[in-house]
């Protein structure tokens, strides 16, 4: 391979970051544990968040903005969620830099310039946007507030990889207010299907919806959803979280409404995010050897047309056909790029944009120009095809279509066949080391368990499944009785 | 007035702040300096993003983004850059709180989570991104890199106002990469065009293109243009820059290429931005003793539709053909709400959409069905026309035209005849107390002289028009040779 990209047999881990750095979705920056998300990575985040976007809004939420601070005496007032996040927190403390009396040229934070109150930068907004709503909350008519926020967030991890766990990331954040539990449940269910709906028919990737345990529950949330997906080396990734907060932040933030009763309570919440750690989930769920594959649906682009030619009379002729195919594929809602550049040859190209998982790339010559035809290859199979060019459009749009399911049914299939059943400690911990997938197992029920099992095994409990069956049966550590088997898997 | 809004005579800076919190722009929040943006007024923002990400990306730009943080080490590389945001920075000295042993349930600053270098939330970024074009930038086939970023910074400002001068705020900042000085200047004029375009076009707020004075220079900048509008009481608003930034931040991040010759030399660069700033600038612009007047082409509802009607029957006769002509004006791409809400009264709901700017108002009662007609309000002139209902989408469509002009031209009328000569001190001093306004005077070119005119005066000189004539004259506070007017504003 001149591409130089480990092999997920040879180091999945530096599989992952070959493709990430290589395949220009993103850097590393001189700022411990921040990356630098570039054109190519950032457009393709345009691209997952205008369709989510638009889903959020298609479902009632509009848009807002809330402070990067959250002063610290804020921040303490759900005490869950305060301590949840205390232990990775940035924190402002002065506001002022002045010239460094003892290095000319240098700055050192100015000791006068002290705040006086230290400020968080947000890990999390429920805090100060709780502590807004508190103002625009009086009576049942004020309900529901249904907000949504895109922003950065900050989360000091100690151990970071691109994109999975990075020190500041892109997110949004839904924060819902309503007059009754039911309704805040209805809200967080509803965004989990959404979420669910993106990751399987835009990113291709199969969920698995289910609830937390306590253990692994968003600090100061009385629930948390999540949906759950598979990465190729069967490690386990939380792909996008919905929380039912009950009343805890209405609480700690003193935030009432009148019912139609003119009784006073305490409003219900809701809070639900997905983040740039997708375009991580994206990569490791379809890419291959040969670098990313990206599913046409949010793909930056999705055609490449490289041109093969010698000299200027062949490009000339190239030129003008090429011209109306573009002008067709973009009529029928196509991004296509036509890469005529003349430094580099068509092969270094077919490998660049394979790298870079560009779904369908046409190759175009002259002797293809005189039959009639265009040399179409596939991202996702790789396989090639020489196809008439009368009608080619509508050939590649519904190629794309048939991409898109293709990568979806295969990740789908792996899914399937990567989650095992366990019904002994053995049998479990067997599995865990030979064979790469989700575990079902029954499981007591208690936290001390969970926290046994995964000091024991590195394996946590991902969710419960929503769709659950029961069944008796003895917990695969304690023998204790269970009704149902929860998925168990090592995780990113 | 029921609404409860100061007047501009009465006190004009009152009557801003009315507008942003009762229109329901904006909101104070916890953090000092920081605002809320609420959904109507993100709305407003995104409107206004999204045309200027179009022509950013039309213009070749591609989005990408960097780390919020910017480590002392290299925030002080480039030195007039460091001075010019030193003052006013947010600066991240910790990352992790504790639970404070002397309070309990309160968190405390952890004194052994200091970070061994500080980091300075951005106030701008050059310094993080030239520090990471080091490494994207060898040969002159690496450039132009033509790059933009939507984010939020930080500059630590004494005095705020709502979107006007806020700690944090939202903007774009472009930072592009070029080969040679000649291709670097011409971006910056490119971006400025682009801007001005924006303003004039979209916000329908007339401009003055210009150059700043090396007072008033970006710092680190070689020449900075700008884009200056007048508000309603006649003060200037700088509504946009675009720094040609010479070789400063290459020389300082050590950022050389190899030209096609094989020599090395370092990039040139611009920067560019806009920000949150710009809603301010539009409100003052437009808006009148009733409201916000917000130009069509931005406005997030472009025609709100009054019901008027008593009982069910009326109002189900009136829905059928409301229905109707919102479908054919979302047809048409216009944006419509229609509002049956019966918790308000239809005067209560005029005067509502009135504050918040709406251009077009539709009522339609029983009678004006019967008749086949519908009551037309537009925002901007308050004029009320019975307007017949066939072709009544079509009609719409071109009153927001005609209403998004009038705004243009009022606004730039408005800006003709509040631009005065002035060609003595006591004139200017006399016109800059008697009449709202720009004062077009001569200067002679020296920054003593124009802090002078400002410590005297509090005017500043808002930039060197683009386009102005040459002409001899004398420095209105020093009498030396001018060869040219520049134009003086007290500012916001």
């Amino acid at each position: 391979m001149g591409k130089d990209i480990a092999t997920r047999e040879q180091d999945y881990s530096q599989w992952y970051n070959d493709l990430i750095i290589k395949g220009n979705l993103a850097d590393y920056s001189a700022v411990r544990g921040c990356m630098v998300i570039k054109p190519y990575g950032y457009a393709l985040w345009e691209n997952m968040r205008d369709v989510l976007d638009k889903k959020f809004k298609e479902t009632g939420h509009q848009n807002a903005y809330f402070p990067l601070f959250v002063p610290k005496s804020l921040f303490e007032a759900e005490e869950k969620n305060a301590e949840g996040f205390a232990k990775e927190c940035a924190v402002v403390t002065h506001y002022r830099l002045k010239s460094d009396p003892d290095k000319p040229g240098k700055l050192m934070v100015d000791p006068e310039a002290k705040l006086e109150e230290e400020l968080v930068v947000r890990p999390t907004s429920e805090a100060i946007i709780w502590n807004t709503y508190k103002g625009w909350i009086q009576s049942y008519r004020d309900l529901p507030i249904l907000v949504n926020q895109w922003a950065n967030v900050v989360r000091w991890e100690m151990r970071t990889r691109l994109f999975l766990r990075t020190a500041e990331f892109l997110w949004q954040e839904g924060h819902t207010a309503h007059a009754t539990a039911a309704e805040a449940l209805i809200e967080t269910k509803l965004m989990l299907d959404v979420y669910a709906d993106f990751a399987e028919n835009y990113m291709a990737m199969p969920v698995i919806k289910g609830i937390k345990t306590a253990n692994e529950r968003f600090a100061g949330a009385e629930e948390t959803y999540c949906i759950e997906a598979m990465m190729q080396d069967g490690k386990a990734l939380q792909a996008g979280t919905s929380h039912f907060l009950g009343q805890n932040f209405a609480k700690a933030f003193d935030v009432k409404f009148s019912d139609k009763e003119n009784k006073l309570d305490y409003v219900w919440a809701t809070s639900w995010g997905v983040s740039t750690r997708l375009i991580g989930a994206l990569v490791m769920a379809h890419s291959d050897d040969d670098g990313l594959i990206l599913p046409p649906k949010i793909a930056p682009i999705q055609v490449v047309i490289v041109p093969i030619f010698k000299g200027e009379e062949q490009k000339l002729a190239l030129d003008e056909k090429v011209g109306s195919i573009v002008k067709g594929l973009k009529a029928l809602g196509i991004s296509v790029k036509y890469d005529d550049s003349d430094n580099q040859r068509p092969g270094w190209k077919f490998a660049e944009y394979e790298l870079k998982g560009v779904p369908v790339r046409l190759a175009i010559g002259a002797r293809d120009l005189e039959n009639n035809v265009v040399e179409v290859a596939r991202r996702d199979t790789k396989e090639k095809q020489s196809i008439s060019l009368d009608g080619i459009e509508l050939y590649i749009k519904n190629l794309l279509e048939e991409i898109q399911l293709n990568i979806f049914n295969r990740a789908k299939a792996f899914q399937e066949a990567h989650i095992s059943k366990a019904d002994s400690w053995d049998e479990f911990v067997n599995l865990l080391d030979t064979k790469a997938g989700f575990i079902s197992a029954h499981w007591d029920g208690t936290s001390e368990t969970e926290d046994k099992i995964k000091e024991l095994a590195k394996a946590t409990i991902r969710c419960i499944p929503l769709d659950n069956p029961l069944e008796d049966g003895k917990c695969i550590l304690s023998g204790n009785p269970s009704t149902q088997r929860v998925l168990f898997a090592r995780a990113y």
